[in-house]
């Protein structure tokens, strides 16, 4: 089990990580910690350094978010992950979070990795779009190797030739099968940047949890913000009304035991 | 709804499709079609015309394979799915199937669909492996056209760069959101060759129920046959026992009602 | 080699076939046909049973167009090749045609393949758009095994994550090198549907040649009609001018000797 | 055009780089490195900081394989470009290389491209394995932005359902295409990764050049070394003959004019 303050990953109840895309304000991400407390949510993501396609887009708060996030958690409680970029930037991030996330596009940065490992720090690794599971394994290694074996992976969606008709990428459940076979590491899932659309995440994340993920990693944006106005990841952001929805019901999504007890 | 003798594709139950991968001997049909039976499996599966890769492997036992399902029909009181290659068999096969399957690899072929179209019997249409939703939607057209909308939509997994290292394809569940959103055609799940894996098809059918697929299809194997000596897809039956389990915990991932109420 | 008429696939000099996406009328044929044999290609190409995504586009002539096709090798001496779509067409298909296209979608329609073999015409194998090679080899088998080892095997693209950003398909160049090392049979590329743009047509066709495709099958539209009333695939046709001047530059791209003298 | 020394990307002639995947020693690095020059190379490649999926394998010699390079540089002439990982070894290797090499898991690690873009100097920016070509533009838009426009793109080969069966990766030359049209950016291949086989090297070369690639970088084993000994990508690499042979015959496949005639 992989300890962040209260939450623990690999217990039989999943853990709920929800908050902003990008911290955009103080405001905005206080707003959406209460809501993520409100509903059930067991810790708080949002980030600070935002690795962007483009340069020209917004690429987070830097420091300033990371100082938000710190008081959303004063105030709520909720143990904060976020991700980290550059490893100038490791210690830092490092001494606000409390839990460092290493991004879908940092997956095999092996010198972010390995000062990963250095921290301390429990670490949440997201697939690369076209990873491997073997190559997935193999990052957390480099994390591992340093001491570090507090580490929950992240499956957050695959290029395929379907991506863009009618989602942004490919939810990939059988990689979480197969990690939990393969690892004693936590298995999580993010179907916020797995489907692409609001409408699909909560179907998504009960799939999840029923084929076996011990958590979920959602983007939420606040209930009366116009989406137009969301600086990152816009049509993907579920309300806290939808999240309040998708917690009650998770429960019953949680397999009733093993399949131990298959004859294969 | 798309009704085929009692089971319902479309009701809130879902319908679980099961049975082996080919018809192999009338025993083997039979005993597998009791277990189906036994275990609150709704129709009975099977080929009796089987798509081969090779020419050299197994493809099948034709029409005495149909006589077959026909008769563990008649002592199971189950309705029989089976595929159709060939538009000139078509009628032979109607005339022992309750349902028309057509297999991946004819999803495009149109002259067979406007053949099950006119046919009047209830289809299943599987995705083929690498077909949009957009063409998938299409080929359901070329039978719709001809006046038959009992017509099913099968996902069974897609090919990707994973295909291979961990699972024999990628379950999409994705595309079995949006095509629930996008017809109101019924859509179920292939488990089996969506992961070619027995110990993943208990979680990967509870994913695909908890995400809103409307039913299953489920490749089994006897409880005491030696896997090696299955003719076709040896290592994705699961057993009547792991059946047995897999629809007892069935209703437990059924979301509890719609997200309709989702705030987008 | 195989051999059609005049043309030679697996020699040296590469075979060019162009022609029509679909046989629209007798006039569009033959003045397609007589610029292919002004511009030197080698045999004519055209559509008349048309496998269509939706069953509301123009699904071809039918026997009209098999008869134009006819008329269009008459006066130009053109050998014509043709796609079969329907095992019960064949006969009709191969009474006219000097060599019988399986079409993409039909790679793994085995009664076809079966009766593709029977009828003693070589055939035009094109690659489904998700096969192995292992799987376009097999499907060559079936057609071999009825004794007609009169084969051309054709790359046509391959989907994947890249489709739709700036290509209609991926071209795969990788598998013609391996299916030239795993096969006597011949391999030829279509770069219209492997690029989906006719600006990008001569380039792949070059490139195609260049790492050892044996000929080429590419689309083309009269050097006079709007692009706009193209029946099918308007957007990768290439015009006469452009198919004289790609031809002309082609024996520039084959390779001037055998790999054979890499010391691997 | 981007200059590196004598090399000029963009020009009319391919500019060929080659040289060692990993730089194991002097004897070693200087041994190819003659025989690059020998051979007609224009470049020299190799890594000192290798990016190894595994913590466990071999990770480079660091400085002291940058000291190895420039130290053929000194006796060959050939101007060197080598992989830069960490931010913080930017000005390291900086010191030592007359090319910035960005990997492909490197393509979206932005702090890294704003640095090499401080650097001022040349940078070869490798796509990512499942990078858009919209990803791949964004991303030398962040070197860029820092006011370096010295910018040269490498395809190196996209993950697809095929890798593995035939080849490493996909070689998508389709890409080359597109960017050329899109960017004032020159655009070169590397074979060697793209197909993973040293047999499909010369081949894929030539069909890279042919369709409009302005270069190629090539990983070279010694002629005596046995291939088993080599520490990283030991199937890929040529021989010194294989490149002699490759770059005399590379001319030809170069195409003789653009194709802006082509009417589209």
């Amino acid at each position: 089990m992989v300890h962040v303050g209260r939450a623990a990953f690999g217990g039989r109840a999943p853990v709920v990580i929800a908050g902003p895309c990008a911290v955009e304000s103080a405001e905005q991400t206080l707003a959406i910690a209460r809501a993520v407390r409100d509903c059930g949510g067991d810790m708080l993501r949002g980030g600070a350094f935002k690795p962007r396609t483009s340069p020209y887009e917004f690429q987070g708060l830097g420091e300033e978010g990371l100082k938000i996030l710190a008081a959303a958690r004063e105030e709520t409680g909720l143990p904060v992950v976020t991700e980290v970029l550059d490893v100038r930037q490791l210690d830092l991030v490092a001494s606000y979070a409390d839990m460092l996330q290493i991004g879908s596009r940092s997956m095999q940065n092996y010198p972010l990795l390995t000062e990963a490992g250095r921290s301390g720090k429990p670490v949440l690794l997201k697939r690369a779009m076209s990873a491997t599971l073997f190559e997935w394994l193999c990052a957390a290694e480099y994390i591992a190797k340093e001491g570090n074996t507090q580490i929950v992976l992240c499956e957050r969606g695959i290029r395929s030739f379907a991506d863009g008709e009618y989602a942004r990428f490919s939810l990939d459940l059988n990689v979480v099968m197969a990690a939990r076979g393969a690892t004693y590491l936590p298995v999580i899932v993010d179907p916020s940047h797995a489907t692409g659309r609001a409408d699909m995440v909560p179907p998504a994340a009960r799939a999840a949890i029923a084929c076996g993920a011990q958590g979920l990693i959602i983007e939420v944006i606040a209930q009366d913000t116009a989406r137009e106005s969301v600086l990152c990841d816009r049509l993907q952001g579920i309300r806290p009304s939808t999240l309040r929805h998708l917690i009650r019901n998770l429960e019953r999504a949680v397999p009733e035991s093993t399949d131990a007890a298959v004859v294969v």
